[in-house]
Formats: C-alpha cells, structure tokens, sequence
C-alpha cells in the first residue's frame, strides 16, 4: 500500500521536518522567520501565508532549458510511466510534511501520465487521484488548485480555446471538464486557468478577435459545468504577457480584468497573480496586486520572483524582501487571500540539481515570505504609509475637495474656484524618506 | 495683419510647396510616394491618410534633453511671448501649406503662453485662437484634436485630474473646460486626454484606488461639458504606459478599455494609439490598433516609432515600412479612421536641428504611410493574410466547429467528441513564408 | 550506399530545386531576389553571400520550447540512434542542393549520438563524418564551421572551459581536440566557439577571474593544437550577452576583444557575429558589424533575426531588410567576409512544424539578404553615405582639425585656437533625411 | 565675506548636523546605520564609505524632466548669473557639514556658468575656485573629482572629443586643460572622463573608427597635459551603454576596458562605475564592480540605482540593501577604493522638491551603504561566499585540475584523461542556500 511505503522510504534524506529555529540559527534546513505557529495579527503564519507547493517544478521539472538536457537528480529518477507518478505522490507528500506545507498544487498531466487515448489518460488520471485522496485524507494537506496542462502537447501548438481548429477546443473542453470534477473530487479552493498557449505568434495568420470569443465561449462553458456538478471553488485566472507565445491574451491584471468585464465573467473569476509575470509585463508585483484588489478580483498569488535583467519567466524562489514586504502589504490590506494562497510556482535553478535544494529553495521562499509578512503587518499597524497618504489627500476631506468627491462639483465650480484661487501649494510627495523608512521596517521588525 | 505677413515671410525658405514627384526623384524636398490627388479604393490618398502635424514637436520644441540645452534653429527664435506665439501661427500655416497638410493638432499652451493668472492665460489663448480660426478659413486647414497640457507646469508634479490635491483638480477641470471650448470654436474633430502626469511614482505614497476614481469623476465632468456645450467631437484617450511618471494609469489599450469600461465610459471614448507608447508597453503598433479596433475603440493614431533598443518614448519620424503597412492594414480593415487621422507626433532627432529638417522628417513620414496604405490595400484587395484565415479557421464552419460558435456545444457533447475522435491534425502557421509574402508586397506593391 | 540511397528518398517532397522566378512570381518555392549566377560588383551572389545552412535548428531541432513538447514533423522521425544520423545527412544534402547552398556547419553532437564512453562518442562522430565527407565530395558543398556542443549534456551544467570541475575541462579538452580533426578532415573553413554555458549564474558561488582564466587557457590550447596537427582554418568566437547562463562571459563583440587582447589570442582569433545576440546584448546588428570591422576583427555572421519584444534568443530566419541592408553594408566594406559566410542560425518557428517550412524560412532569409547586399552594393556604388560622412567630417582634412589627425595638436594649441576662435558652427546630422533615402533605395533598387 | 555670510544663512533649515542615532531612532534627520566615527576592520566608516555629494544633482538640479518645468524649491533660487554660483557654494558646504560628507564632485559649469566668451568662462570658474578652495581648506571636505561638462551646451550636439567638427574637439580639449588645472589647484583626488555625447545616433552618417581614434587621441593629449603640470590625480572614465546618444562609445566596463587597451591607455586610467549605468548595459552593479576588479581598473564608484522597470536613467538614491551589500563586497576585496569613493550621483525625484528632501535622500544612501558595508564585512570575515568557492574549485588543486592551472596540461594529456575518466560528477550550485543566507546576514549582521 502506498501509504506505508511511504513511511519506509525517505526521499529527502538529509532533511528532517524542517522545524524554526530562529533568526540566529545556521542550520540551512531550519526555518529563520517562518514559524508557522506563530500568531500575528490573530491569525497563525500559516494561516497567513497558506503556502503551496508547485507540483510542476518542484516534482516533475528535470532541468531542461533550451540549451540543455536534464540536469536534476530525484530519487524517483528510475522509475517510469504510472509506477513513477505514484512514486512523486509520495515523495510530495513527504516533502509537504517536512515542510509543514498546507496545501499543493497541479496540473492534471503533473499527476499522472497521458495514455494513448483521453479515455485512458483519464484512468491514469483517476488512479492517481485517488492515490492523492488518501495522502490528502491522512495529511491533512489540501489542494490550493488544479489547472490543466493545455500547452505541453504539440495538439495545443496554436492554442486551446484559441486554437484555431475545433477538434483542439473540443479536446481542451474535455479535459478542463475532467479537471472540474478533480477539483471537486479532491476539494480544490480554487481552479485556475493560465493562458498556456492563449495567445499568438503573428497576426499575420491571426483572427484576434475570434479567438478572444472562443476563449470566453470557454470559459462560460466551465462556468456553466462547474454549477452543473456543484464545484463551488473559486475561478482563478492567471495573467502572463508573453511566452510561450509571443501575445499571450490575458496579458496583465488590467488586460484580463477588460477581457472578464467585455465578455460578462467579471463575477465569475477572480486573478492568480504571479510576480514573475507582473514584472515581465512591466509591472512590479505590488502594482498587480493592488490593481486586482482594487477591482475585488485579488484571488490568489504564484510566489516566485524573475531576474531583472532577464527577459523571460526565470520563476526564481522568492527571496526580494521588498517583493515580499510589499505583496503581503496587499495581501494584509485585501483581507487576506481568502480561498486563495502563496503558491511557489517557482523552479531551482538548474545547476541546483540536488534533491536538498528542493529543501533549501523553499526554506528560502517561506522565510522570505514570513519576514515580509511580520514587516508588512507592523507596517500597518504603525500606519506608517496610512498616515502618509490620509495627510496627502486631506485637501479631498473638505472644500472644494470634498464636492468633487461627493459629486457636487462640475466645470463650472470646478473652474470658478480656479480662477479665484491664487497660488496651489503642491508638497513633497517624500519618496526618498518613506524608502529609508521601508529599510528600516525590513531590518529591525 | 498677421495672414498679410504670413505671404511676406518666409520660414521654410530653401523648400517650395512639396510636391509629388515619384519613386526616382532624387530631390529630397519632394515626396516619393505620397500623392495626395492619387486614388485608391475610392478614396485619395489625401482622404486616407488624413495627416495631421503636431503643433509641440514641429513649432515648440527645441531639442532640450535630460542632458542637454536647446539646440533648434528656428527663424522665429528671436521671438518672446505673445509674439513668439503669433510668429509661430503663421510658420506653421506655412508649412501645412507646404506639406499640404489637412489637419493640426495642438495642447493649449502649444500655442499660447501661460499668463500670470488663469485669467490671463485664457486670454491669450483666446487672442491666439482668433488668429487660428482665420489661417484656418484661409487655407481650410483643419483642426484634428486639441488637448490640455496639464504635465509641464509644476502645479501638475502629481498629475492633474489624479492630483493628491484637491486645488489642481479644480485647475485641470478650467483648463479642460475651456479646452472644450476651444475645441467647439475651432472645430476640432476629436478632444483628446493623453496621460500626462496621471500615474504614480511609487505606491508608498498613492492611493490608487482613489486616483482612478478621480480621474473617470473629471472624465465624466468634460463629457457632461462638452453635452452641455454642444460639442460634438469624438472623446480620445491616449494610452502610455510609463513616462513621465513610473507608472501611467491609461498603460495600453486593453488597461484604457478596463478603465472605460469599469466607470461607465466606453460609449464616450476612443482611443488614440501612438506608435511608440505601443511598443514601451510591450506590443507591437499593430496589436494595439487591432485590439481597439475589435471592441470598436479605435478613434486615431499618433504616427511616430520607437528606437526599439531604448527604453524610453523616443517619439521618432515614422519610416519604418513594417509598421507602417500593418498600421494601414488594421486602419483600412476599420473602414479608416472616422473622425481621427494620422498625427506626427513626432520629433526630428535633438541633431537635425536645422528648418529643413522639419520637412525632410515629414516628407520621410508621409511617404512611409503613403507606401504603407497602398501595400496594405493591396494585400487587402488580394486577400492575402484573408485567405489565409478563413482556411485556418475553417473547423469552425461546420460540425463540431460550427456547433461552438453557435452555442450549441458545452463541456459534455465536446468531452462526448474528444472521446470518439481519435487523432488531431494540425497545420502550419507558416509564419516565415507570410514574411516572405509580406516582403514582396512591400518591394514590389 | 547512403548516396545512392538519397536519390531515391525525398525527404522535401513538394520542393523541387529551388530556383530563381524574380520578383514577381507567386511561386512560394522560388527565390524572388536571390539569383546565385547574377554578378553584381564583379562577384556572383552566391560568392557574395555565402549562404550556409545551420544543421542544428534545420535537422535535428523538435520544436521543443520551455512550455511545449516537439511539434516538428520529419520524415527522418521514426529512425533512431545511428540510424537517425545517416538519414539526417541524406536530409541535409538533399537541402542543400534544393536550396543550392554552398556551405553547411554543425556542432559535433548534430550530427552524430553520443555513446556511452567518449570513445563510442568519437566512433560515432568518425562513422558520420565519413559519409558526410563522400557527400561533399559528390555534391561540392562545402564546411563553413563546426563547433562543440558543450552546453546540452547535463556535465557541462557549470560550463565548459569555465566549469568549477576540471574533469569537466579535460572532457571539453577532448571534445574541442576532436572537433579541431573534423575540422581539419573535412576542410572546415572555420572553427567556431560560441559561450554555451561559459558564463555564471550568480556571482556568490562563481570565482570570475578564475573563470575568465581557464577560458584563455582552453583557447590558447585549441590554437597550439591546430597548429600542431596543421589546422589553418579560422578560429572564431561567437559573442551572447545571455542565456543560457545568466551572464555569458563573451558578451558582445567588445566584451570579446577585451578577453582577446587581455590574454593575447586577438592574432588567432575573429568574431561570428549573429543579429539575435547584438540586440539582446543593446546594439544593432551593424553595430556588432561594425566594431568587429573597425577592429579587423569580422569573421563570420550568423543570420537571424530577433524578435524587438521579446527578450530572449528568438533565432528567427531573417526577413527585415532593414537590418539584412545594413548587415550587407558593412559586410561589403569589409571587403567580404573572407573565409567566412552567411550562416542561417534561424530556427522556423515551433507553429512552422511541416517539412515545406524548412523550404519557404530559408527562401525568406535568402531572399531577404539578397535584397540587402543589392541595396547595400547601390548605395555605396552611389556613395551615399560616404558622401555625407566624408563632408560631415570635412573640418578635419585641414587647419586646427587635421593638426589633430595628424597628431600635430595638444592642449596648448587647442585652447589657443578656441578662445581665439569666436563661434563654433555645427551642421544637422540629417538623420530623417537619411532615413528616407534608406527607404527609396530598399524600395527601388 | 563669503565663509562667514555661511554661518549666518541656513540653508536647510530644518536640519542641524545629521548624527547617528541607531537603527531603533525615528527621527527622519538622523543617521540610522551610518556611524562616521564607528571602526570595522581597522578603519572607521568615513575612511572605509568615501562618500561624495554630487553638485549637479544637489545643488544645481531643477527638476525639470522631457516633460516638465522645473519643480525644486530651493532657498538660493532667487538668485542669478554669478550671485546664484556663490550662493550654492555656501549651501553645498554647509551640506557637507551637516551630511559629515568628507568628498564632494563636479563639472565645471555646475559650479560657474558660462560667460560670452571661452575666457570669461575661465574666469568665472577662477572666481568660484577661489572660494571653493576657502571652503575646502576651512571645512576639511575634499574634492573626490571633477569633470567637465561637455554634453549640455549645443555645440556638443554631435560630441565633444568624437564630434564630426573639429572646432569642437578643440573648444572640448581646451575645457580638459582647464579641468586638469582645477583638478591641481584643488586637489582633486581624480579626474573624470565619462561619455556626455561621445556616442552616435545612427550609423548612417558616423564614421566610428575615426571618432573612437579621435577620443584616445583626445585622452592621450589629457595624460600628456596632466603630466606636464605635475597633476597625479587619477584617471577615470564612466561607462554608460545610452542616453543621451542612441549609442555610447563607453558602453560598459568590457568595453571600455577594450577601448583602453586597445588604444594603449589602460595604464593611465581606471573606472569610474555607476550602478545604473550597469543595469542600463544589462548587467548587475556587482558584475561591473568585478570586471573591473580582476582587471585591477576598479577606481571609483557613482553610487545610486536604477528603476529595474524603466528603461532610463533614473539616477535614484541607493536604498537597495542587494545591491549596497553586493557592491560593497566588491569594494572591501578590492582593498578599498583607493583614491577614489562613492559619489552620490543621484537626483531625488522631481517630486520630492523640498530642500529638506536632498537630506532625506543622502541619509537614505549613507544608511544603505553603511549597512551594506557591515553585512558585506561580516560575509568576508565568515568566508560565507570564500569557503564555497574554494571547496567549488578543489578539483584544480591537485590532479589534473591543478595539471591545467599550472600550463602542463594539452589537449593531448586532457583527451587522455578524459578517455580513461569514467563519469563525471558535479555538485549542485546551492544558488537558492546561498541567498537565503544572504538574507540572514542583511537582516542580522
Ligand atoms: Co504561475
Ligand atoms: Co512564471
Ligand atoms: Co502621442
Ligand atoms: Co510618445
Ligand atoms: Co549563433
Ligand atoms: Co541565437
Ligand atoms: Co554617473
Ligand atoms: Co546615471
């Protein structure tokens, strides 16, 4: 039986469960800030931070980059087909548990392997499922979300949804179908879609328009069979500019928020955000999140960070303390993520090919998260930004401020105040200060 | 009398009325290609292109950069104030003359220096305008767009209408309120809001979600103005996504079409896309154009194009023929530009510095676009890339295909499909032999 | 026999000889500008240009990408190991004859298996080389370089010559000895080093110096040996700022005259310069051209393109003729490329999955560079740009400025000649001007 | 007099002499890291820092950006010509008292403005000289460096040094002589060359050999004239990839390295090295600092950063604890900067336009480096990154490995090796470790 087996080998040999020991601690398999029970702000970290572990990456990924072969060495390395699948169930949940991970991630070719037909892919997929049932059951591990791989497959070389041949959308129908029933199946929070190949090469050969249509058609069917078999999980769409294609369609948080709006899904879904893609999109990850949260789309969040000087979705382990101070600020400000959490859809390096790295990598990510975490709350309970920004704006809390807030202003008002009012007095908008302030709030929280 | 001394001087002296001499003329103060009277499709090329010259850029600039003075020759240099503002109104009716230009477009303070007090600024537009209206019933040169400059006076150091303080709102409503007016009085074809300093520089110290509301509330004011007023022109939005500021709200056109849709705008609004601002967020001219042009939005276009290895609006002459033949590709397959145009909004490099340069750059523009409309008409009127779609999409036209855009298919009769139907069989985008065509096109057109 | 056995199969079946219809033939499998017999400046195109074809994107790539599985259908697919590589060299001269390509270049392990022992590797490799020596022979095409793939087997994770394992060194060592007997076997014209994994990807494990020292240390091995055995060919090293690594140690083309003059290799070795790596790197393609040139250090190119928006190594077939006029410019005034030539690094996109777009990718590249070298001839035959630079810099030919040239002036007499020299007068750069005659000229010619 | 009128004016009011109050202070006027007096490694952190306030961006800056007016409020605004340059005398020492900066740096016309004449120019700067030599003498501040400003006037519209016109190159020749002799008379502790417009806009109309020969002959001539005064200082020169020319010549450290050598001047000059400089060019601050390092050219260093989303030079305060730690380690293994320091070449933004901003700011960069300082102190002295990369590279301490270092190596004996050499086994990079520990020590140190 799996289960036990599970208990008799040890895939991550070195690594014990990694405990906290604190921030004076050398052990490099030792949390430094993430002490998940530690309560802040009434809540546990770990019920903060809801961290989740990325199947893809930190399973299945081999290492392989365009210019290269598989560099990484797994203990499962050796096995094959259905037999391998189940050996990642278990070295997954044993990773999860040394690392005290709440919840994973996947998507349904991440589990199990595809068959010759869909039939037979989707019994592959079933066998593992319910693998995973009793791993979830005896773990108390949960899924964040599942998503279907849309995107590996040469069927999806010009898109899925947006594919420009009917029997891809059909193919792609089934599958996010089945998807559906494995998120209601294992009681995923959330079903996410990420554009995969939703999106072109050249609008040389491309109908833009009826591929954003048939993209909505899509996902209005999902919709629909979601209500139909009763999975109340939240939607989630994932926003990513380029790559692999050269326009992905659901580009940006705002892209895809006039893509939900134009086509009536707006109450439907809400937005994965990842920080490698904000920044590959020109955004810094903090500009996303608050641009979803101010819509009430912020659904949940891929921790992971990219390279400033690369151009491509590098999906490094998250360790920017300013990246993740300022992320969970927005996460702190939305009320927390909901159903949403902090998944690590982040890959080592390929050159850190050891199974320990799989350790280290996320050790650094949690701690990395944790600190953001506690700085941000200080942050707002000191209401160090919240004071800066009430004084900035007061000229709106009365006068002709407070008419053009509540309506009462026109031109008319607006220019005979203009024209009796001398002189404007603008003030330093203190960048410069309020960034040594951020310094201090990340070294002495 | 100005219109007198306008005949009596002359600014552009070493260059005659630009003319039409075709592909082997070797005089570089003649056009090559572009030939207003020629028709096509029913239209001249005149009526097509509607060029439109960029008051700022042509009369105003100077060639200051972040490094450098002033480095503009310009006869009417020696010019101060009122006069210099005069000096410039008959120069530049001198070279739409030239250049036999249909359209104009200008900010207010293009055209008129801004006096001590509101008072005084709007008489001086007003003493200006009256020039204006003249040269135009003369020469029956028309007015494209006019627009509020509300970025270079430090009164807008934290925008306008997304000012923190209440006192610049109010300033920008009189500025835009009287550019209303202006734009009634003169005719003006479309009333353009292009971001200025409406953006962030860093999140410490913004509230976006109240910057974004302002700036639909003083959206929402100039509709209800110009309603009141009787303007009838086309509202135009003019996105960027970065510069001045490090983040502009109105980013690309998909984040400008979430605007306008999320406030209850997108019935009063356009848009008007320029080149470079396309390519500094990320996506070709051609994707912007296209996008606008699928929810109906594209209003008018700002000729000009990056230097695509710097960072920043570098707002160069358009010549590069690419762009120019997908740009006159999405504006043929719109029907053309309605009440918009094709401004150069466009400067000659801080080196050209010379008048004549101001023509060469032009006449490098107008006859990049002139080539650029007869490929695209051609490639149109050979459904080259049209033949290519509807044979790439064919699927959809029957069958399972046909029962997706007609809604008659959901997750359970494409899953029923997928099962039964065995292999997927998917064509070449052949990308690379569209170049190839695109290629001939362009050389051989 | 492997030759007779070609002239049975047709691996481009649709694809007869390609063959020169001029510009206005619609026949997709025809040149339309590349006429290899017509002579232009005393020299055949085929002379001119020195088209050879990449084995690697062209008969061994899959379409593989980060996100996707091979899409690339072959008729060579279902052959394996040895097999595989006997079918591939079929393949590759029946291309080359279609295409009439006079040269081809590979890396080692793209055109034979490794095994598993060097040896069986190098056994290999003699068994291919053998064959492919008889079908140069038989066909005339001739090697424009080889190279070493040391960058997809997983023991060159850390580089090559700057790998922190000096077993990895030894195994380069052999790997570049072999390459240099190949070279030296089959009359490679040139032999090639491209970065690979010579690079880092972050500075706190990575000793740069150390690095940078074992790379001059291989470099001047490889030279000692083909001396030794009487290899005359060129060595050339080919920069990338990028990718895979984080940071590639040979940059750009100055970076690489750095490391050439900073350990004395700048007498054994040249540039290949390719398009995608100068924009990737900052500069225009003619940039890299150029300074290689200004340096005698112009090798070879490789000729792709990349995509302006996208920040990662496209390696698209080229087709902008903006960049294959400026390429061939340079090119020309080099006097040619020497022993080098035109080599085709172009992959056809990952949607270009059928055998025909092999065909129609290089037709579009071949085309597009001969368009450029007959523009570039004109131009210069027309002395276009020579004539502006020569007047441009007129001030030089005498008085004060050929004092400097002529190293007659220092800073006494030159602060002597300003203060007494009351104005200074400078001339428009004419960058629009220019501009536009670049368009006529690719138009016209 | 002017030295006692400084007592009696306040500048920046506001502030009295910053101190260090330590990290738990709230008061924004104080030094949180910064303790001049403090000793690290035998030397205080005034001798290890070497700040240097920028007079350009502190005391003559104005705001203005392409699209705006000048928005800085500063209390010497008021005043003109000659009045207005001594005024900003007095302030920028009493910024210096108040900041305990031991350096100050400029270009000529930021401390003088230019008179109708070349001699006049002189004499102006002669007058400033003397009170700045007062100050210095009466305040103990040194002169880091100084550098003449050969961009912002027109007549360098095509360069200085590279201009096409040969006047200019002797206007620009007799502006270096008379830096050299301010450099003299005020002991300057280096003299700085850094691109202003030495670069190009398009290859269409630049001859680059022949402008890159005429800046070393220029920097020849410099070396000449600095040696015939007895002048010792040292040389820099500051690489910068763009902006304001489309192309600078010294595009990046490798470059300019090539330049240097290639022109026989590396043994007069070093690198002057600004962080956003680096990130410009595509490379991280740290990578520049070591090129120049192992190549012993490490002379001085432009300390502030970059925005990682625009594509421009921001030239912000440094904040970033990365990027100060990581420059800072660069700097100690260096032994220091030698004669040179960190120069704030940094501007607060233009909306942060109150005088007490500029103090803000440099306190935010005086903190950031000072903790950088100390966590990059305590990384060396536990040989964090040391003792990874010597076990990294023990192969090449015995063996084959050290057979290589040591030149008794071939390909010979390497391919031996290699043939008899089974398997090769590499050890992870520990890329994720390693920064997790560096997120230890910025926190904890
Ligand atoms: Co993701
Ligand atoms: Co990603
Ligand atoms: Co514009
Ligand atoms: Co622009
Ligand atoms: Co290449
Ligand atoms: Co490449
Ligand atoms: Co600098
Ligand atoms: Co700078």
């Amino acid at each position: 039986m799996a289960q036990s087996h599970s208990s008799s080998i040890n895939y991550f040999g070195s690594a014990n469960k990694v405990v906290y020991e604190g921030k004076d601690s050398t052990n490099p398999l030792a949390f430094k800030y993430y002490n998940p029970q530690e309560v802040i702000g009434g809540k546990t970290l770990k019920e903060h931070l809801r961290f989740s572990i990325a199947y893809w990456h930190t399973f299945t990924a081999d290492g392989t980059d365009v210019f290269g072969a598989a560099t990484m060495q797994r203990p499962w390395d050796h096995y094959k087909g259905m037999d391998l699948a189940k050996m990642r169930v278990e070295a997954a949940f044993e990773m999860f548990e040394k690392l005290d991970a709440p919840f994973f991630a996947f998507h349904d070719r991440d589990i199990a392997p595809e068959g010759s037909t869909l039939k037979e892919t989707n019994q592959n997929l079933d066998m593992i499922m319910g693998m995973i049932k009793d791993y979830m059951r005896n773990s108390g591990v949960k899924l964040l979300w599942n998503t279907a791989n849309m995107f590996t497959n040469p069927r999806f070389v010009h898109g899925a949804a947006t594919s420009c041949n009917a029997d891809v959308f059909a193919y792609a129908a089934a599958q996010v179908k089945k998807g559906l029933e494995t998120a209601k199946e294992l009681g995923a929070e959330n079903y996410v879609f990420w554009g995969g190949r939703e999106g072109y090469e050249t609008l040389l050969n491309t109908d833009l328009k009826f591929e954003l249509d048939n993209l909505a058609r899509f996902m209005h069917m999902a919709v629909d069979y979601a209500k139909e078999i009763g999975y109340t999980g939240q939607f989630l769409i994932e926003p990513k500019p380029k790559e692999p294609t050269t326009h992905q369609y659901d580009t940006d948080a705002a892209t895809t928020i006039a893509f939900l709006k134009q086509y009536g899904l707006d109450n439907h879904f809400k937005l994965n955000l990842e920080a490698n893609h904000a920044t590959l999109a020109g955004h810094t990850f903090e500009h996303e999140l608050r641009m979803a949260r101010v819509h009430g789309l912020l659904g949940s969040v891929d921790a992971n960070q990219g390279h400033p000087l690369l151009g491509w979705d590098t999906d490094e382990f998250p360790t920017d303390l300013y990246s993740t101070t300022l992320a969970m600020y927005e996460i702190l400000q939305n009320g927390g993520l909901g159903s949403g959490g902090l998944n690590f859809d982040a890959k080592v390096r390929r050159s850190s090919f050891e199974p320990d790295d799989l350790i280290y990598a996320h050790i650094a990510g949690m701690d990395a998260f944790a600190r953001g975490l506690k700085v941000a709350h200080k942050l707002i309970e000191d209401r160090v930004f919240e004071d800066v920004i009430q004084h900035r704006y007061r000229s709106f809390t009365e006068g002709i401020g407070l008419e053009i807030i509540e309506g009462r202003a026109n031109f008319h008002t607006l220019e005979q105040y203009a024209l009796n009012h001398k002189s404007i007095k603008n003030e330093s908008g203190r960048q410069e200060k309020l960034k040594a302030i951020l310094n201090q709030y990340i070294l002495e929280v």
